[in-house]
């Protein structure tokens, strides 16, 4: 199964038979603007975090249509002659600007915005709603669990719950919202994502106890590793546990029954035994509210798996990608005019859109401005956009650490009510400043 | 962006820590029996869809340790000098059998069986729950909007709200489950999915005027296309698409709005205007909900997107994959014993399973038997299990028709309330029947 390199073909026929009319039409080459925004937040929530930034510019470098990609189109009769020649040639060479990755972001916010001639920017819409509407939901769920957490750390551990290749994605997307370390491999050696781990059940199973097992776990990973003590009796095995690691072991993991008290009673009993600096890790199907609920319990981490790899009812940010502007005529110089449709139910405001968040004077988030101006940010407020892609080239590309510590302050500027689990109003509210349409 | 062709990283840090510490305790070579089932369906559903085992082949078949893998493993201290020469040299040995792809399947049906020996089948598990949670998930979903649309045909269009591989794998399991096309490139070269797709309402506004839009599409398409008629007014859009292409018009795809009413106004104006044969195909957050909805209007068509790619509100069959037996000692001729954890809530059966679907003398499944024995159909019965990998070697591979038909197949064997889209019991009632352990 050899996945290459290309990315050309990660995206919907319609872009490709767009692209063959608009060249027959001599449409292709009008400059275009397309937008990326989300129209609401999903189930009440009161922020959205936009992630996927780096791996999407990656995968914009790699779309390129080859002769393998070539061929198939031409001999599905997906394109002409002419169209496979266009794609033979085609590199994005336009400009990309966005929210940086990590920041939050409300209903209409511009996440992203792509101006090229309409040919080589429709292409790109299958591609860049994919990357940024799957790692945005995992993202925008992970901040809510590591807002929950409290400070205590959290553990991606959800890989076996989704797509094999989106696991990878979605470590790296919990990690930026916060996340302490994933259980994944891949995010390890592709993103540098922190990886975590120790045993399962079927290693106490194997052996023909659970004594033998912890023996042979610890003489393998050392006394600071995490025992799994829940295959049969919790009590016993926290026993077993200290008894042979010491007042030292690291820490023992939970995975089923009723946490809270689980967490109590084992935390009396390895005070009891010594053992007070042993942590108390749990795990087994827990969301944002699970990870609430234990807040006064004495837990020192928590897993995180199918809730988080499934956007906590979430899974897909709903992002659309939408054009906005276009020019009349083929040519650099030729001016953008806005366009939208007027289709029920599913409005869309023309024009090419900047964006400023508002703070108060105490650095607290008040408004998301949007204007189909120019930005006008007051002393204390931030331009929201960021040069991505300019004429072609990458500009974009930051550390995962970037990502990761921008959202943590982009949190952290948001009215107190942000954080709140319950369903609500956006954080910030929106407002639409009409500012003409730029050249 | 390279992917590369190895699958060993897709997977969870805890796998390896096991392989090490067994590797030092002496038991990584114990035989072992590993299981993949599901406690329960989601939602009240009344039967799941086996889905990835054809990806899953391919991917075990690549799961190999090369020199980047070690590097990275042992660099960052996930395992010991001994254990990377044991990767090193890994290639699975064992046998895996399963419920052929596209069956369906119950709570407790053993769909997978992984034999071989704990240091081999432990290191799989994270890969074989990402692929067949994912692919089972979409294939489960996909296969009731196949029973709502009662014979109109499925486009899947989703690949725009998933993460950009887990799109090619959703198309390819929506297909099995009878979606006719997808919008999805890279799944109709890797797998032969047929694909569709026509255009988006920014090939509307990319031109002067819908006429002009629909004229370059019709120049570069033919008549037999699709037009988009929602993007200003519906009515006058259909009188200038056939005014255009004339009464030979293929389709026209409504995407927003009352769909049923407009379908049956747009049948209405179509008959009038002489385009009898023109279809209607509607799209627009569909679900297998939206589809029953539309059964009585004049549709011809469904494409389905955001429900599809996200399981329709269950984005993954929370599949496990369970050590269910194990032998006491390394060896071929070590006798395996079954093994279950007491975890409170999460009951599990040990000992090897297999299955038969029974049936009555009219061809209907009447029970799903699971037993430790060997398996004991009658006449009109059929066994579930069939071998994929034998001694480390690929026998399971088939072409995705052949999981295609079977699944038509399979559903129609399923009582009639398998079909029914309110939550109920799983159509077929599963019932264990303790046969022993076998050797």
């Amino acid at each position: 199964m050899d996945l290459g390199d290309g990315t050309a073909l990660l995206t919907d026929r319609y872009e490709l038979t767009m692209l063959q009319a608009a060249l027959r039409s001599g449409t292709a080459d009008r400059r275009a603007v397309f937008e990326v925004f989300a129209r609401s937040l999903p189930n009440g929530r009161r922020y959205g975090v936009v992630a996927g930034t780096g791996r999407l510019l990656d995968a914009i470098e790699a779309f390129r249509f080859e002769a393998a990609e070539l061929d198939f189109l031409l001999s599905n009769g997906v394109v002409d002659e002419t169209t496979a020649q266009w794609l033979e040639k085609y590199r994005f060479s336009g400009n990309v600007w966005g929210y940086a990755e990590g920041d939050c972001y409300f209903p209409g916010s511009p996440i992203l915005v792509v101006e090229g001639t309409f040919g080589e920017a429709v292409l790109l819409e299958t591609l860049v709603l994919s990357v940024l509407n799957h790692d945005s939901a995992i993202a925008s769920a992970a901040s809510r669990m590591v807002q929950a957490a409290q400070g205590r750390p959290l553990i991606e551990m959800g890989s076996r719950r989704t797509h094999e290749h989106a696991a990878v994605a979605a470590a790296r997307a919990a990690h930026i919202a916060g996340f302490a370390t994933t259980s994944n491999l891949e995010a390890g050696r592709r993103y540098g994502v922190p990886t975590a781990g120790t045993s399962a059940h079927a290693f106490t199973l194997l052996h023909d106890s659970e004594r033998h097992a912890f023996e042979a776990q610890l003489a393998s990973l050392g006394a600071d590793t995490t025992l799994l003590v829940d295959t049969y009796d919790v009590e016993r095995a926290v026993r077993t546990g200290v008894e042979l690691a010491g007042p030292s072991l690291g820490g023992v993991r939970l995975d089923s029954g009723d946490l809270g008290a689980l967490a109590r009673s084992v935390r009396e009993q390895l005070d009891a035994l010594g053992a007070t600096g042993t942590r108390i890790v749990v795990t087994g199907d827990l969301d944002e509210y699970g990870i609430a609920a234990l807040a006064a319990a004495p837990v020192d981490g928590y897993g995180v798996g199918t809730a988080l790899v499934t956007g906590s009812g979430a899974p897909t940010a709903s992002l659309v990608y939408k054009l906005v502007a276009r020019a009349d005529r083929p040519g650099e110089d030729a001016p953008l005019r806005p366009v939208a449709k007027r289709s029920p139910g599913k409005p869309s405001r023309g024009g090419r859109k900047t964006a400023v968040r508002r703070f108060d004077g105490h650095g607290v988030a008040r408004a998301e401005t949007i204007t189909t101006g120019e930005p006008d940010p007051g002393p204390h407020d931030r331009v929201l956009q960021v040069p991505l892609v300019r004429n072609g080239e990458i500009v974009g590309r930051e550390p995962l650490a970037a990502a990761r510590e921008r959202h943590a302050r982009s949190v952290a500027e948001l009215p107190a009510a942000a954080v709140r689990l319950s369903r609500g109003e956006p954080a910030v509210p929106t407002e639409f400043v009409d500012g003409g349409a730029r050249p």
